[in-house]
């Protein structure tokens, strides 16, 4: 037997107790004629002691552990002369009568503790030792933690879990899919899903009622910090409902998942915002409401003082930040540069100074009276000691750019606390979405997505002011999920793929087994599939989700582990039909 | 509002309530006056009536009614005049009140019945329907709440569920990988795992101690009835732990699993067998033991008569048949081509009736006297009445056909009932097995299981009689789940991959992070992997998996409803680097 108890588990109660504990070596430091080993295991660490005087073989033998040996250790409980509070067992510690190495261990390429000093490329390439780190891995049981309490609450509502293939076919629509040859059926392929959606649609076809999957969902486009080839949904779907039965069955999960993770109870209704509003309100659809600073349109009232760059622009917008009337040349001028990075892209700042005195002092001066700048004061609901940053342009850039300049000036204020969580829902989303590669609408959801009945009259007019019955769940800026009612008609959605721009022929190519199924009696329905991956570095409160993947692959889509993805032999290009192309 | 209640929830205590449910149309039908609709969802079917005399607009309306119609339907609970007691809604129904067409349905291709007119190809086609069948989808969520029992067993048990990834590497060793093309690392290719061993392991070494996760796995083989392309398996893992460790953990999630699923009490140790003994007896590694009829071996007593085919075989092996003295001529004749099979292979088959009276008659009466054969049937613990089958050649092939045939007469004699559970282990696998193509030896297990250290000296010497630390989870006769202990040393390990013939740059090349992992500190460890598929269909007591799969593929590894494998967009493979091989 390896270990009677685990290293966490040890307690006053225990002294006498002859026990045997396994686990990797923490530390181990010689003090007099002692020698004291801390052996860690997931569940703690327990101290050991080992005396050169009543047995300096044994003692000996500990001398020469390494950090990382792997070990069992037998001795007796004894209670510590000066107790460590920190550690749950720092009430006793272990007199050693033996010791078995299982297994040595070189040096590791960094230091196994919280605050290691291994870079991120290193402990990528050893992740398995990144994992030792309880930092890292308490991330993951607390993952864990959530994929429990996610079943364990969707399976009292009758939601069944129902496994979708992974194996599936390509459609063009969406994000680029990964896709997966198929030695069976030469010179045909599977794709592998983006999400199960047709999937979960069809099994509300089949009166599965109410279907939920915790999956894998793959994605092949380029990466950045906050997404990975693969990725875990929780995907849901209801049958027999309207958008409130799905924000309300949802929001009471989310407000469990809170409560159970991280004993937070939020005992008042999920804020809802049109996503007009949030546009409009935060340069967002997903508005961080942490903090206020919402935007003033200034539009009409700077207008008009032949300052060229007000009087042209289509959108004068501003924000307020409390208390920052104090700001220097020297943060202004770096506010500035913040705006106009490229990847942001303003091309300058205007800022007012209310003064704790009650003057003004801006950068717009010269065009505009203490009068004037009083007015705006006014409009933004500025007080004094507050500073007011103009952005102008176009009204869809500047949205964009105001909402980072307004997250910047959050962080700056200490409002963005990752402790505060602030969810609520976006709903009233468009419908289409004009891109302008492909000269065609698109939808903003996807082809599913129903249109809201009072906005239907306008398909054929005008496309883009549809809205539809969309929703996302947005916390601390952050789109946790989102969803809508489907399309349960035929002749709907077939007019909704015409209005998308597919031909007859590449609608049913692509979709032609859900137009089928719809004509077989298709109940309403709508669904919801929440970020697993997103959610679980909410709760764990880091920004990237790399860090609470066990495995995560690095932005060229590579795991640097174990060294993938890699060449195939020649053979098994052989049994595919497949060539490398020679171009 | 759709409905207010499931149509599987009104009770004699709803009499008067007004209610509104939403469901398909089972059946209607006209009666004197009257129209009654039976309306069914997942919960149930609840009968509405519509009657022509109080409202005849209404009951016109509810006479267009179609099977499988999805409508609404309103009006006021009532109890029935005449009861159905076999429904769990049968001692009410509704006067309906109003009526409103969800969704209108064409002629479903085969009847939504338990006990439907379509065929297997009809019914994949139209997956979608077949699930709406209340047997199927009972499978369906059977298999759910297997998934929510084995997470809440292993959840006690501190088993942290990890997801690993499914975009990984390609190795030669075991089954065809799928492959997956990298378009952001142009001739290079992910791989889909045939299962997480190498992940697992490296959670160990992480020191996550335990862990589990219920994944899906690929494997590119052909197909047959009990095999997917795509298969789930709960997949596990513990550090510091010994072989009994495993067993006894797992033989309690089984039990558990008997309990909660098939409120089936297994209140005895499961037997362990080990492998020399399950191919001696049962000629399989997978033993059916709800019935006995063990083999006799009669290679000894049964030779030296002048009968030159039991003379010159390796094997003489029998097995005997309870009360099956009595089989016709037709019936012996019908049993002797069933082991000619070619896909069993024998070239005949001898029988000995011992019959009621006492005397014998034998296909071999010519070379035995009643003497040698009453020694036969001592040897096979045979009574007055019963039927001993003989088969001879090689060993190997002749314990494979015995084994077919003993479940032949398991069969016959009923003695294999579906609700009848018998779960074992078989231990004590061989490590290695020679495979007659590559002339090499296979791993049996996979190769990091870890040989007996008893039988380690053979290594060199004799391969093929070292026995590892592998065992397989067996019921009634279907391998549940295998697993080992695994080697953790780096050492042992490198020398494991040079008798499977890798080549240090080939071992390097493929395990090369496992191998680098081993070094800093390998805990002991061990895992089992359980195939979900097959306890699912176990547990729902049918045959193949497939039917315990939302969306199964056929044994050309295609989806037939969604129609895939199918063709990509030359662009696709352009933006691969791909291209059909042209021979």
């Amino acid at each position: 037997m390896y270990r009677t108890h685990t290293c966490g588990e040890l307690r006053i109660e225990n002294v006498n107790e002859t026990v045997t504990l396994s686990g990797w070596v923490q530390k181990a430091r010689d003090l007099g004629g002692m020698t004291f080993v801390d052996l860690r295991d997931r569940y703690g660490i327990t101290q050991f002691v080992f005396n050169m005087e009543t047995n300096a073989e044994l003692c000996e033998q500990a001398r020469k552990l390494g950090r990382e040996f792997v070990v069992a250790i037998t001795g007796k409980v004894a209670e510590r002369e000066s107790k460590n509070s920190k550690m749950s067992t720092g009430d006793v510690e272990i007199i050693a009568e033996k010791l078995e190495v299982l297994s040595k261990s070189a040096l590791p390429p960094f230091t196994i503790e919280d605050d290691t000093d291994g870079g991120d490329e290193l402990r990528m390439k050893y992740r398995y030792l990144d994992l030792r780190r309880s930092c890292v891995r308490e991330n993951l049981v607390m993952r864990h933690k959530m994929g429990i309490e996610v079943r364990n609450y969707l399976d009292q509502l009758n939601f069944i879990e129902t496994e979708t293939p992974v194996l599936i076919k390509s459609t063009p629509e969406g994000a680029r899919d990964f896709i997966v040859p198929s030695r069976m059926n030469p010179g045909e392929f599977y794709a592998l899903p983006q999400s199960p959606q047709v999937f979960k649609q069809l099994l509300m076809i089949s009166g599965f009622d109410r279907y939920y999957q915790i999956v894998k969902c793959f994605r092949d486009e380029d990466l950045r910090a906050d997404r990975q080839p693969e990725f875990t949904q929780i995907d849901c779907e209801m049958a027999f409902v309207e958008q409130d039965d799905i924000l309300n069955t949802f929001e009471g999960l989310t407000k469990n998942l809170f409560k159970k993770l991280k004993n937070v109870d939020i005992d008042y209704d999920f804020p809802r915002m049109d996503y007009a509003t949030a546009m409009e309100k935060y340069g967002s659809d997903k508005p961080d409401i942490r903090f206020g600073m919402e935007f003033v349109d200034l539009s009409v009232i700077a207008k008009g003082n032949d300052f060229k760059v007000f009087d042209e622009a289509e959108y004068i917008g501003a924000v307020c930040a409390e208390g920052c009337a104090s700001y220097t040349r020297k943060q202004l001028d770096k506010l500035t540069d913040f705006v106009k990075r490229p990847q942001i892209g303003a091309k300058g700042l205007v800022y007012v100074k209310y003064n704790e005195d009650g003057s003004f002092k801006s950068s717009v001066d010269k065009f505009y009276s203490a009068e004037d700048l009083q007015k705006w004061s006014e409009a933004c609901n500025a007080k004094p000691g507050d500073l007011i940053l103009i952005l102008v342009g176009d009204k869809k850039s500047t949205l964009s750019q105001l909402c980072e300049l307004r997250l910047e000036m959050g962080t700056q204020l200490g409002l963005r606390d990752n402790n505060v969580f602030k969810p609520m829902w976006v709903v009233d989303f468009p419908l289409l979405e004009w891109d302008e590669d492909s000269q065609r609408y698109h939808a903003m959801h996807h082809p599913f997505t129903s249109p809201k009945a009072e906005d239907f009259h306008m398909l054929e007019t005008e496309p883009g002011k549809v809205r539809a019955n969309a929703y996302d769940l947005v916390i601390n800026g952050v789109e946790i999920g989102g969803g809508s009612i489907r399309i349960h008609d035929t002749d709907l959605q077939a007019q909704m793929f015409k209005h998308l721009g597919f031909t007859d022929e590449e609608a049913k190519a692509q979709f032609g087994f859900l137009m089928d199924a719809f004509q077989y009696g298709a109940p309403p329905h709508g669904g919801i599939a929440f970020g697993f991956d997103r959610l679980a570095s909410l709760f764990a409160g880091i920004e990237s989700i790399r860090d609470v993947i066990a495995f995560p692959k690095n932005n060229s889509g590579r795991d640097v582990m174990i060294d993938s993805p890699s060449t195939i032999a020649d053979e098994q290009m052989v049994e595919l039909g497949l060539d490398y192309r020679k171009e």
